[in-house]
């Protein structure tokens, strides 16, 4: 109880953090081999602030967003953190954008594969930028009977892979990445905990990599199995002085 | 524009469809094996107006929703109905349920299997109830490695089912059908169309069932494929003079 | 039973509707201050067939799309059904696809209005298609206190409308019609059914919509309410002559 | 790139969770008023693993929750996670469970309110035990006109509220307080940040609750404000050796 004894006093009953969640916004991304592609996003922007937060801010965070045009590469990311941590008067700023990518691929039925990708960038004295992927998996047509159409045996589960990364690091490279950990010496996709290993193996032998976590889930009757795996350590808080950006 | 021409009469502009949607509720269904089963359902409860409304009507949905504890069967359903109709003075009354129904068994590897029900009755002169399953359908083990665990190939598809019958008929009995369908003459899961005329015959051959409508879907790689089918006539509507719950 | 009889020879079990359904899929749509805007859809596509269907045809679909690029207007949406009738023969196709539509305006505070948009077209012996939007309606500042932001009292609910139309109709002027018939002799919303008599009354007064389904919904406590309304005549189906493209 | 050159050593990627997710499952609650409540539940189970984990061993996560038959309490939530650590030598165990509560009352207008709950526990060397609900909060009536329905302006947003506690708390109890903090000093919900500090007075008021984390969310036209406060300390990991269920 004397945990929370401080917070009594109604003086000191602080907001950790206040923003803008859900906006749903069109924007530009970077496309490797198209040099931008324009998708759809969802933003989630906010502060941590040691004072007290006057409501009428809330709009600043739409109104620094709206600079930008829904520009989304690595500097805008950092000058939008930049502008919310100057013009809110922060201790830290965030941002968290979430999308679908499509890549462009000819062994894809339908052309054009939807990956989901999520970048969650906080500057506080130092930037940190995490960035995910998620891909389904889907059962492998090797054991397919004749007759049977290739993917027609289902979709066996999810990876999704978060990386922070010490030099630019394309989209693309990242899923190529994890469709290498994907079918590392496997023909088909056997258990969560062997395609987790594999996929730690392949992302940590990229130098561009500096941290990840791999979470693998496999679609059961009734429940699902996952596995997930963490390695590096964290630029910019373990003093490794390597930033997301630099 | 001829065609609305008489909508443009202001008191001729009548609302068709009154209701309460999306009412999260505890409820009571039957079960074969142990009586009675509680499980949480959603509740859609409306009707049909020849004339104008009054808002404050509105909560006559919910006290007769309460006055049947949440206790569903065909017969409650039929009731709960009639009151809508009678109190309401509507030409139709409609409820659709929707709820999760746990089938108890053995050889599922959580002893117990979720199966999406719905219940959709339409009460106008005579009596009209589907019942629906939806059973989710996962990639068989018969093709599986040693090693490889038994369900852990993936999710195939679904297949979901849609019945009108002249007799009573348990949910485990419907879901036995269905089972009965998807391992019909064929080892393991091969089209959504093989599936579907499979699940077609089997259905079709149940005495009890007068009318059935069956979507079969596969999680392919970027989309689904899916085959419909429906068979019989509509009881009460074509004059057959089956009612739903006779 | 009778109803069912003659589906149990194996030979007349026949697939109704096939198709691929979910494909994720960047678009680009027509924007009446813009010209053209960008954004992702989900689309649904699929045949009424009299005969078996060979599963190796559903690549045919997936082909079929990719020819057109993305662009979804009038034009192309029928060219695509009538490629999808011949090349499977079919007695009817359709296609369902659904996108967010990004409207700029001045007075919204994010500078741009997610609005959910569906198109469901098919083609049997004449076009049929029907346009869809629904937007979100918020609780009005009229009553707001000082220091109470615009929009900040929270989300009322819902407006659905789908119209069938004899020329050509802007996305933006549709929803200009639902924000005047939200808005109309309310200065804020009273109950879904004024609203959708308010709503019912403007569209019926547009003389480029020969059909119309306004369904409106607020979100309550614990439940939803909802009052929906139809009107207009269907053309190509009631014989008037007047198809959606023309 | 040093980060994870230990991981590059096949030996050493290790495996840090595993366990199965999204079984639904039928549980009993406990319920202040009726003693118990069933309801459906949705849990997830994993531990944390020093050595490489043998795959057959994931149907040992279900085998230890059917043991129990669904009855949901703090002390057979502590028995769960100690079989788990132990049947799999496990570093540590996790288990969470969320479900729909259906709190009785008569002021609510169907009689019964749904509230979102979650329970996460993790043993390690100590207990340690978060409960959250979730609570939708709907624009005031008291600001409605005449012939408007109670509830019938919208929804406002969500108040999430996790805590930890150093003796037996209600379900119920913790809903009371969240009421309480959502109606004080305010006659209708002003803003996010007034709303988080009102809650966070109010639940730091009680001496059963050592730590609480508070997220209130208002649904605006195109995104969410939020604001987000936490207070005391996290007893078993600070020493302050308050276990969750002592």
């Amino acid at each position: 109880m004397k945990d929370i004894q401080n917070l009594r006093d109604d003086r000191r009953i602080n907001i950790r953090k206040v923003g803008v969640r859900r906006i749903s916004y069109p924007v530009t991304v970077l496309d490797k081999a198209r040099r931008i592609q324009k998708t759809v996003a969802t933003v989630n922007m906010y502060v941590n602030l040691p004072h007290r937060f006057k409501g009428t801010h809330m709009s600043r965070f739409i109104e620094i967003l709206n600079r930008f045009h829904g520009e989304i590469n690595l500097k805008s990311f950092h000058r939008i953190l930049q502008e919310m941590k100057d013009r809110l008067n922060a201790e830290a700023a965030h941002m968290e954008i979430q999308f679908p990518y499509f890549l462009q691929r000819g062994q894809s039925p339908i052309g054009t594969e939807r990956i989901e990708c999520r970048m969650h960038g906080t500057l506080q004295e130092t930037d940190d930028l995490v960035m995910e992927i998620t891909v389904p998996v889907f059962s492998p047509t090797a054991v397919s009977r004749p007759g049977v159409l290739p993917g027609s045996l289902g979709r066996w589960g999810t990876v999704r892979v978060s990386v922070r990364f010490n030099r630019f690091i394309w989209i693309e490279d990242l899923i190529g990445l994890v469709e290498q950990g994907i079918t590392a010496d496997s023909d088909r996709p056997g258990s969560v905990e062997a395609m987790t290993r594999n996929l730690g193996r392949v992302i940590a032998s990229d130098p561009a990599i500096s941290w990840f976590n791999v979470v693998v889930e496999n679609l059961a009757a009734g429940y699902a199995t996952f596995a997930s795996l963490e390695g590096g350590g964290r630029p910019g808080i373990e003093g490794k002085g390597k930033s997301a950006r630099s």
